[in-house]
């Protein structure tokens, strides 16, 4: 593929608004050539900045001799089509999480890419690529802490916008801590148990208790009404010490009786770094014909213990994770 | 009672002695007079910054006119032998914990003070007393984090010294979150699961899910070898905001590429201020005739949820904690 | 003498009923049994929480066989004179800072004490007795920054309240500085410029450049209208490395958008533990009959290094500090 | 011009070969076509991330129709030359500080860029580009902190790579701080002394004391062999409050007794995004014709007040910095 990419966006509410800024602004090796979105008013505002084109159809977007590359992030229930359509022109493919709203549909995904015999799916697992997560995971890996044991996670949200109820807080929020806790301790989630304080109406904020298959297992708190800010932390216990994320804010003020940081108010600010290198690596490792990043089988186990633990939820069990056996392709 | 509070101290471990000296350096309301230990050599080195006497046995000791009230630090397996023995003299006794090694026994406790018609028993739950629990508490109190809905904490030493199994991971250590987390949320403990990554062998670490009957939930995770040093940290979650245990060293150094504050290596050290202020307001509630800590109901309540911890860890399962009703005098 | 230590206390104003206090709840090795104010209603609601005697006049207080040794805490023009006549009694005195309002007062007084030929006086120097003082000073000494080649200190206050013109910065205020930095570098001050941004009225805040004769420099901001709150901060450069004060509350909270900390209002509370420190160990001191603190000699030199300092903020010099031969029994 | 910006980069060393690559990977409104270097296998390593030629000379460079824009990073004693050079071709560039070694050579760029009427060129005073200092200063500009009165900042590294002699600590170290403190405090340096504790030898570290036309005054500390680490740290201290830049490593961790975060060990990695966002808004900037951040008016400004500086570690007096008006282009 010549440099730079050309990528097509789909979707151009915020995430994919922001995707197409990031990519004009800060990855050279990709411009948005095109951009397809329902709302046509909404598609031409996020193609400005890269004056691409607004096409008439997400198919043909994907079918255009304009793209190399697709960029997912229409609404959650179109991803699994729209990924095995961008699989089926062979061309790389960066979906938003989730990957599908089921896990029997994230398989098919997989299952397309296994059969294509190459990687060319990413998910849009960020986190990966965030400057924090990266520290503590090779932290981890260089044997700092020792033998790893647990994982404590915490992922609030000012205010919920984005969870239509119970459920979506697992499939829509915690789903980034089913991905990288295994990123993170190099294992697989094997079971899940999800429960909360709160015992009517919307159940919020919720608890989740990971076991993996090394061992180790891993506490999440997820609360998208914690009121304060946005706020994601991850601590890393082993048998000889910790790591944990550290506060962001470049500056500290002492006003009025009280030293204090800013705590950011929502995930894209807070991840704007992990997001530009995420689209960088992609577009570097979709000119060279496939992907590296978080993939279809990453995408697969993170929805399947979701799935799991919106069971739990419901039953207040214990419930297994049994993604079945991992291709050899991933 | 005549100022100061003569205190007879029962056991000359590490603690009964530390106790010794605190009281002796930083607590005018009270002076030991007098000292029990079986090891003599002990009793009479710990008596030594008071220039106590050093008697030939608790009963001796508890019956003293030298001895306006008593504090026992004891072994475990006395504490409750030796409460009932002071609450039969009518002498205020500051208990270390457990209160009892069973609740049963605990429970023996709580119904002979109440027998006696008026609190003269405090247990030596001395984080209520710590700077940083004690602004946590208020924080919350005073609405500040909106309605609570979650409390995490975490309990970690360098290496185990105390517990002799896995169950004294919660009946020994533990036990300060299960006095602690109540206090905090102004409510009881319903229920308790306590859980390890560690499936065989010594059980460390472990994490406690607990229910309190005002809705509130916690996360406990206790580690005795965790290597690095004596940690203790709790986080409190409201609708609003949530408040936390800071970092206690009192200076950072810039050394060799890193910005580093030193973590305690003991509880003795830590606590150090806890003790000093426990002993203090002990020492002069005692001159007035009455305790107003801690109380036995409280000891009792504590045991009871550490026995549904052991159990749940044996048994894999939730364990209720039904502790019956609080007698009026609490 | 006898344990405990019969304090008599001269001044009831809000340092010496704080003192009063501390010592009644916190240091048993001495009890307060007199107070002289000429405020009678002052002298007796400080005298209450000790029960003590209120006398009519300093000099009988001074002389009274109830008074093994005396804590000064009047107005500072009545310093020298007072610790005088307690040298002149042969009783240990433990003086607030200033020791006097000129250096050569405070000369008359080391040379008082010289000629009586022991150490009976103790400036009121708390911040040597400060934990992240200490601490600080510790990490210096052991080597652990390397060989030491500056210190910068901040002292700020909320709202002016003690200063009643622009050299009161110095004499009140950087005192502390003046006394503290010789300390942390043991060494002595040579030299000293202070100048302020504020050029007309009331010059606030004020920045000192000190010189030490190891060849150690100093940097000093007082700032007595910092508006936020009360502010002490001091960091050591090395060169191997730094060491610096950290940040004192013991709760963090996430609030509104903010991560904050609480900063103290007023050095009374951000020293509590350092004036319980200090009086603890004068009272141990006194009673073997001699003092160990910040001399009669300290308290010269701090005088002596801060009347160098009005002198160069009114010339706009360096001003060089020449105290003169320490005498050999400091 | 088109888009992107064709850059041609004059110097080949770690700067240059930096800046080529944070162009190519994260620049997308640039490319760098061509390099040169009097070390051609220098200007081969350096070209080849961005396939750029690789040129002869540097006025060859500067008069290619293949370079839009040039990007000097040569040795400090040809800057003022080139820049001339460019400003000749009409040619936007940006010129890595110092725009000159004398502040008349520095005049000498200002002037023709002046006779050129329109601005041209940007010195790489890349501080400005920092999320903590452009936080920082928002801060300050948004009235948080009240009028502001002092500022201090602090620049060190762990061994000294780039300062020949003393001069060079503020020629080429403290120029940074001669160039952001301005901006701060949105005013000029009207007065400097540097002074040092180390009398003999290389004079490191250096105290700077900073008076700017507004009244606000600066203290700054220069140690280039703090042996730690790289840190820079600045505060600014209102009426009202103060705002610090905070520590930046993303995470922390507590080993062996120690509750630690890393320390940057260069300025590279420390000013990463710093340079990333300097080259993003200088290639936006060049496409339309002109430069907008700091101009060589600035330069030349740091240039004087650094000749000052020089002056006054010499003589030990406080030189005035008096810069001549302010050219109407700036």
């Amino acid at each position: 593929m010549n440099f730079p990419l050309k990528v097509g966006v789909i979707g151009a509410g915020a995430m994919g608004a922001d995707h197409v800024r990031t990519i004009t602004t800060s990855v050279p090796a990709a411009r948005v050539t095109a951009v397809f979105d329902p709302d046509t008013d909404r598609a031409t505002a996020a193609a400005a900045p890269a004056q691409a084109a607004v096409l008439g159809a997400a198919d043909e977007l994907i079918a255009s001799d304009q793209v190399d590359a697709v960029l997912i992030a229409a609404p959650d229930f179109t991803h699994a089509a729209l990924a095995l359509a961008c699989l089926g022109a062979g061309k790389p493919v960066l979906c938003e999480k989730p990957l599908a709203v089921t896990a029997a549909d994230a398989l098919r995904v997989v299952e397309a890419e296994v059969s294509g015999g190459r990687r060319l799916l990413q998910v849009g697992f960020m986190r990966r690529y965030d400057p924090g997560f990266v520290d503590l995971r090779r932290t981890v890996t260089e044997g700092k802490i020792g033998d790893l044991r647990l994982i404590h996670a915490v992922h609030r949200n000012a205010a919920n916008a984005t969870n239509a109820d119970d459920t979506g807080l697992i499939t829509n929020s915690m789903v980034h801590e089913l991905d990288v806790i295994p990123w993170l301790a190099a294992s697989e989630i094997t079971a899940i148990r999800v429960e909360s304080p709160v015992q009517q109406g919307f159940r919020d904020p919720q608890l989740a208790t990971i076991w993996l298959r090394n061992g180790v297992m891993a506490s999440v708190e997820v609360f998208v009404n914690a009121g304060y800010g946005y706020d994601v932390r991850c601590e890393a216990v082993g048998t000889l010490g910790t790591v944990s994320l550290a506060a962001a804010s470049p500056v500290s003020s002492r006003i009025a009786g009280v030293e204090g940081r800013v705590v950011r108010s929502d995930f894209v600010a807070h991840f704007a770094d992990a997001y530009r290198v995420e689209l960088g690596a992609w577009a570097l490792a979709a000119l060279a014909g496939t992907v590296t990043g978080p993939s279809a089988w990453d995408g697969y186990l993170a929805q399947a213990a979701a799935e799991a633990g919106v069971a739990s939820l419901t039953s207040g069990q214990v419930v297994t994770v049994a993604p079945g056996e991992r291709p050899s392709l991933y």
